[in-house]
């Protein structure tokens, strides 16, 4: 459903909505590291936020600003993620808001604030504060790129993409931009995801359909089974587009949460296949089980198996450490039932090793895209888990990064 | 209490007891791969074995055997895990049983059998068999080096240990040989150790003790979150030593325990350090929780951690993503109350950065064995678990190990 063509216009590809991003000097590497996304329109907001107990400072301010169900920016830094910084750093993102605040001319309560980075040192606010000020009046109806590109850390390549879906007879835009690649098993939110549209919607239908569409997209991710204390997923909607606005769950709410859902799940592979020195992007599709916890659950164990990760990185059909963690989940299951799969070539079966053309599968192995097929045969609910593999340049990045 | 001097003498320091290891070319390195432990008197034997649902045909053949109470032999082999291997597998558990019966005087359900190496791949069983022969005709009073040796797989050395303690105004003599290094996270054993004594003690007894010593050695071990399909800790004591037998829970009782809790955390730590790839050793010390349970399961968050266990790898003090693990490992915590301290130095303290000496700081990170110390001052029990770094070594292992 994605156009390819526009997908650069992300956040800025709605009505009504301007982005920039900036070098700011947070980051040491001199990249850009601090974006800005507003609408003049206000817009209704939802979001989703980490479950970490240690949560940063930005996650309870932007909390705060979802409360008040309106805003009119984000503004997003990388290079450090005001986390655990304590009053100091509940002051820096409440100092963050004003100042962007003043510079728009919107309320600081109308200022989404998320950060990623660093944990545990203070944001250089001098740095930040001539930041915003110079995004703000850098601010571009094409914009999204320049936003998308500050808000990264170790991915490779940006995170973007846009859609036209027709509600109430009117063209609506979605656009949305995200960053991911290390500690990242999200759940509530991602990293960072900001997804823009100029649908007219209520606030609560807005947030009750993001709550719907992370289960099953970006809660399904995990890179290194590290959830982060920063992660959120942000919706703005201006409702520039003029549609009748969505009040209630009808036909045409469907399709918003069928267009946030893709939007959604698109990230969530990206952010996957992006994973930290990944060389393949694994789904591990679980079906069979008595409900979609169960299959998360599972899912999970695989894809948090660092045995079965190196496995795929060495491009070694490797079932037996497949079927291990399946076995130590955690979930009741039969071995003799389940059946397990790599690329659509079952691998294990009744218990014992599937005769499985051994040229076929070195096929299945080397491609960069793997799904991974694990049926218990105990049920009929399923889940997807979005991963990748584990290869050296994981413990490069994560070795040689220093505090 | 150990004797560095006596340690090699392992399993053979019991009265009573010998051991051989062989050359049966399971291992395609032509390594040592198959150990066989023997006493002619007749010795209680106790277990525990792998919680993974998907476990091996040796797990359930030596289930058998602590069932009935008592054993005369171990047959150990590395190289094939006889693991998903279906009724060849069960088949090629018991002819294993069989022959070493056949060869050493006794009944098949004497004889404990463990495997550990690659999973879905029958036994070479005329290779077992040969080698079966092989050993229990070398078997030798000194023999437990040549043991420890067969038994490893991506160990980097033997591990071995021996201690007397006076139970009833007796010597009682007790040794130990395990193996270790990759899919470490036993629950209810480690991948495979075996303890014998010269004790005279009542078998419910023994299993009692040993029950109760895993829960805090073996089972607090995790190097890569993948919990084995072939764990198995075997005690046997063959009352040699001429004891009055321990029947009852008295000041002898918990002299048992006493030392097998010795062995078992001397071996768990040994198990641990030489984790594959490892260059360091986590002792992961967990308190203020309001249960054993909670503290293992923060302990066990942090120690699975590829972010944590890279930054070690990089001796890099990164605080943040250990209390990032312990803000998402499930256990309630308060960010404000949780205290972190590595090797003894605060680096987190009241939701913030301690401001840590840095030369100390570097010094205690480039130790090999690192204390975690994490205080949620919300309780009064503890638990610790044994860990390690993750380094380009373990990729390498796990990704160029092919099945």
């Amino acid at each position: 459903m994605f156009s390819e063509k526009n997908a650069k216009l992300g956040v800025t590809f709605p009505k009504g909505f301007s982005a920039a991003g900036v070098k700011a000097g947070i980051k040491k590497s001199g990249n850009p590291d601090l974006a800005v996304i507003y609408t003049k329109t206000e817009a209704v907001v939802a979001g989703t936020f980490t479950q970490n107990q240690v949560a940063a400072a930005p996650v309870f301010a932007s909390k705060k600003v979802v409360a008040t169900g309106t805003a009119h920016a984000v503004v997003s830094n990388s290079g450090c993620a005001n986390a655990c910084t304590g009053a100091v750093g509940d002051a820096d993102a409440k100092k963050t808001q004003e100042v962007a605040a003043a510079a728009l001319g919107c309320d600081p309560l109308d200022v989404i604030v998320g950060s990623t980075g660093v944990i545990g040192v203070p944001l250089p606010m001098d740095k930040v504060e001539a930041g915003v000020k110079q995004a703000v009046s850098e601010l571009d109806p094409d914009g999204s790129e320049k936003a998308a590109n500050a808000i990264i850390t170790t991915d490779t390549h940006t995170k973007s993409c846009s859609t036209t879906v027709n509600i109430g007879g009117k063209d609506v835009r979605f656009g949305a931009i995200a960053k991911g690649s290390g500690m990242i098993r999200p759940n509530m939110a991602t990293m960072l995801c900001y997804i823009t549209t100029d649908l007219a919607i209520d606030q609560k239908l807005l947030q009750e359909a993001l709550s719907t569409v992370v289960e099953t997209t970006f809660n399904m991710i995990s890179i290194d089974g590290d959830m982060s204390t920063n992660d959120m997923v942000i919706v703005l909607a201006n409702g520039e587009a003029g549609n009748a606005k969505v009040t209630e769950k009808s036909a045409d709410y469907d399709k918003v949460v069928e267009t946030l859902h893709a939007i959604s799940e698109g990230m969530a592979e990206r952010i996957a296949a992006d994973g930290e020195g990944a060389t393949k992007f694994l789904k591990i599709h679980v079906h069979g089980t008595k409900s979609f916890a169960d299959a998360k659950t599972v899912g999970m164990a695989v894809a948090n198996s660092p045995l079965v990760k190196t496995a795929f990185f060495g491009e070694d059909p490797n079932w037996g450490r497949v079927i291990c963690a399946v076995g130590y989940a955690g979930v009741p299951m039969d071995p003799e039932k389940t059946v397990v799969s790599f690329g659509g070539i079952p691998v294990y079966a009744h218990g014992v090793g599937a005769n499985a053309d051994k040229e076929a599968l070195a096929k299945a192995m080397a491609e960069h895209d793997i799904v991974i097929d694990i049926d218990l045969a105990d049920g009929s609910e399923e889940a997807t888990v979005f991963s990748c593999d584990f290869s050296y340049e994981y413990v490069k990045i994560n070795g040689e990064y220093h505090t």
